[in-house]
C-alpha cells in the first residue's frame, strides 16, 4: 500500500473508531448533548491522525494487527485534540481557526471548550483503561502511566507552559528545543513507545524507536516552523507568521529558513538510520519522516 | 480517634503524600517551575480532604491500611483540585477567592491555571498508574477506569456544563438532582466505590457504600446550598448568594430553608441505612454524613 493511501485507511479507521466511542448519548437530555457535541467537534472530521500513525505502524512492526492498536491510538488522539482546544483558548494562542474551521470556543463558547478538553483528555484515560485497548491490564496500566507522563507536567503540559513563557522571555536555542521535545515531542514519543508496549517488544527495539521518535518530533517542530514562516494561510487552514508577528522565538529564527532547511534534512536521515534494524518493515515510518518534512499544510 | 482528629490526621496524611509526588523538580530550569508551583498552589494548602477521608475511611472497612489506599485519595484529590482551578476560571464560575486565598488564574495568570488544571487532572491518572496505587495492575486500572468515568463525559465534567446550563435556563428539581450527582456525587461515588475496589470488596457491599455515596453526595449539596444561602464570606473563604444574585437553580430555591433542611436531615439517615451492614466498622462514615449536614464552612 502506498504511503499516502495508508494514511488515509488508517485517519478512517480512527475517525470512525472515535465516533463509534463517542456515539452513546449521554444521561440529562438535549442540554447534556453539548459537551458531547463540543468533544465530537474538537476529535472528529479531520486532520491526518499522524500520531495514531505512527502507533499503529510502530505496533506493526512487532506484529501486532491494526484492529489490535486501535483504541490506543484513538486515545492519543483525544489527548492531541484536547491539546489543540486548550491551546487555542483566549487566554492561551486565541486562535479562531482550526482546519479551516471555528475553534471549538469560537463554535461552542470559552467555557464549553474547556470541558470538552478535560473531558477528552479524560475520556483517553477511560479508553486506555478498557479491554479494547489490549486484554491484558498490565499493559494496559503501562499504556496509561506513559501517556500520562508524555502528555503532564513533565512532558506535554510542561511545553505548552514553557511555550507560553517564550513569548516573553529570550529563549535560546537549547531552550526552544526542549520546549518542543516536551510540547511536540513528547506524544511522539508516546506514540511509538506505545506501539512497541502493545507489542511486548524489547528494550533495544524501543530504545532504536525512541530514536526515531526524537528525531521525528524535532522534524515535525522544524516543518512547523518553516510552514509558519513561508506557508499560506490557506494551504494551512489557520492564521500563520503569527510566532514572527508576536516575536516569538522559533529555531527558524534562529537558524534562518536555510539552515533550518539543512537541518530537517539531517533530521529525516537520522529517523531513518534509527529504524535501520527493523529493515524493510519500517518502510511505513521511514516514509513518513520524509512526507514529514515535506509536507507544505 | 475522635471525627475531628481523623478528619484531620488523614488530610495531614494526604497533604504531606502529594506534596512529596509534587517535590521533584522538572526539568527546564526555573521557567518550568511556574508550571508545577501553580499545581502545587492549587493542591496544597489546606482543605478539608473530604474526599480522600472517604476514600481511605471505605478501604479501611474492608480491612486496607491506610498507607495502602493514600495514593489512590492523593489521586483523587488531584482530580478535585483541577476542577476547582478550571471552575474558578473567568469563563467558568470567575470566582477570585478559595479557601480564602486568591484563586489559581489570579495567582498564576489564567494560562497557567488552565494548564496546570489540566496538568493535575493528568497527575491523577500518573498516580494511579504506579505501583504505589496497588500492588496488582489489574486492580489500578480497574481504578483508573472508574475515575475517569466519574469525572469524564458523563460524570463531573457533564455535570460541570449543565451547572453552567442551569444560568441560562430553567431547571426543575428532577434536572438539578441529576446535575449535581454528576457536578459532585460522581466524586463521592468514586471515593467510596474506589476503597471498596482496593479492599476486594464483593458487589453486595460495593452496593451498599454506593447508596451511602448516593445520599452522602446530595446531603453535600444541599448543606453547600444552605450554606451559600445562609453563611457568610469570612467563614467559607469565597463569595456567597452568587447562585441566587444569578438566578441560578438551586434545591434550596426550589424547596425553601425549611424544606431543605428536612430533606438534608433524611439524607443523613438514608446514608446511616446504607451502612447497616458494617456495623461499628462504619462508624467514621455514618460521622462524615453527620459532618457534612452540620457543616458551618
Amino acid at each position: 500500500m502506498s504511503f499516502a493511501s495508508e494514511l488515509e485507511h488508517i485517519a478512517a479507521l480512527v475517525e470512525a473508531r472515535l465516533d463509534q466511542l463517542l456515539k452513546p448519548e449521554p444521561a440529562g437530555g438535549t442540554r447534556a448533548n453539548e459537551l458531547a457535541q463540543a468533544m465530537r467537534y474538537a476529535v472528529l472530521g479531520g486532520g491526518k491522525r499522524l500520531r495514531p500513525f505512527l502507533l499503529i505502524n510502530s505496533a506493526r512492526l512487532f506484529g501486532v494487527p491494526e484492529a489490535a492498536s486501535l483504541d490506543a491510538a484513538a486515545a492519543l488522539e483525544c489527548v492531541h485534540c484536547y491539546s489543540l482546544v486548550h491551546d487555542d483558548l483566549p487566554a492561551m494562542d486565541d486562535d479562531s481557526l482550526r482546519r479551516g474551521l471555528p475553534t471549538a470556543h469560537i463554535a461552542f463558547g470559552e467555557a464549553t471548550a474547556i470541558l470538552a478538553g478535560d473531558a477528552l483528555l479524560t475520556f483517553a484515560f477511560e479508553i486506555l483503561s478498557g479491554d479494547g485497548a489490549h486484554p491484558d491490564p498490565a499493559v494496559r496500566v503501562t499504556l496509561i502511566g506513559l501517556l500520562a507522563k508524555a502528555s503532564g507536567w513533565r512532558g506535554m503540559a510542561l511545553g505548552q507552559a514553557l511555550d507560553l513563557a517564550a513569548e516573553r522571555q529570550p529563549f535560546t536555542a537549547a531552550d526552544i528545543a526542549f520546549m518542543q521535545a516536551m510540547k511536540t515531542g513528547a506524544l511522539f514519543q508516546f506514540a511509538c513507545d506505545a506501539g512497541a508496549v502493545l507489542g511486548r517488544a524489547d528494550g533495544e527495539a524501543r530504545a532504536q524507536l525512541a530514536a526515531y521518535a526524537t528525531a521525528l518530533g524535532q522534524a515535525f517542530q522544524l516543518a512547523d516552523d518553516l510552514l509558519d514562516e513561508e506557508g499560506s494561510a490557506e494551504a494551512l487552514g489557520k492564521a500563520v507568521a503569527k510566532d514572527a508577528h508576536r516575536g516569538k522565538a522559533t529555531l527558524v529564527a534562529l537558524l534562518g529558513v536555510g539552515g533550518a532547511k539543512a537541518r530537517l534534512a539531517a533530521l529525516v536521515d537520522e529517523a531513518d538510520k534509527a529504524l535501520a534494524p527493523f529493515g524493510e518493515n519500517a518502510e511505513m515510518l521511514k516514509e513518513t519522516a520524509r512526507f514529514i518534512a515535506q509536507r507544505r499544510a
